[in-house]
């Protein structure tokens, strides 16, 4: 059975503030060696039979918001 | 500048209530292939310099909560 991964991340132009906090936060816990975070949302399915056509037109619809973000699909066997 | 991410998923035996509505949208929508979905999220951090055991320390004080959640660590070069 295919699992399939779709990363959701916000576009690169756009504000991350939930990134930008857990940024502050490590910065704070003393980990001085992150400079920039960035948070996004992964998808992982089980889709039986995998045609990446219609994983793509599910990350159009439904899983990511193609205004702000974007996406990319990955098989994972 | 290495890119590391770090992955946050439900542990697998806890219910995810976010993922069960996907399952159920994708296949309102028609897309009756996908059989189980869950939901997890990326962090994704320039960290210089690079060591893999305190960005484990990351994930365990703040990115992810240990009792409901995993995480696994990629370096992106």
């Amino acid at each position: 059975m295919p699992t399939v991964r779709v990363y959701v991340t916000l576009k690169p132009s756009l504000l991350d503030s939930a990134g930008r906090t857990v940024t502050d936060s490590l910065q704070k816990l003393g980990f001085d060696e992150v400079k920039d975070a960035r948070i996004g949302k992964v998808i992982e399915m089980v889709v039986e039979p995998y045609d990446e056509a219609r994983v793509r037109e599910m990350g159009e619809r439904l899983l990511a918001n193609p205004v702000i973000e974007n996406f990319r699909i990955e098989v994972a066997g």
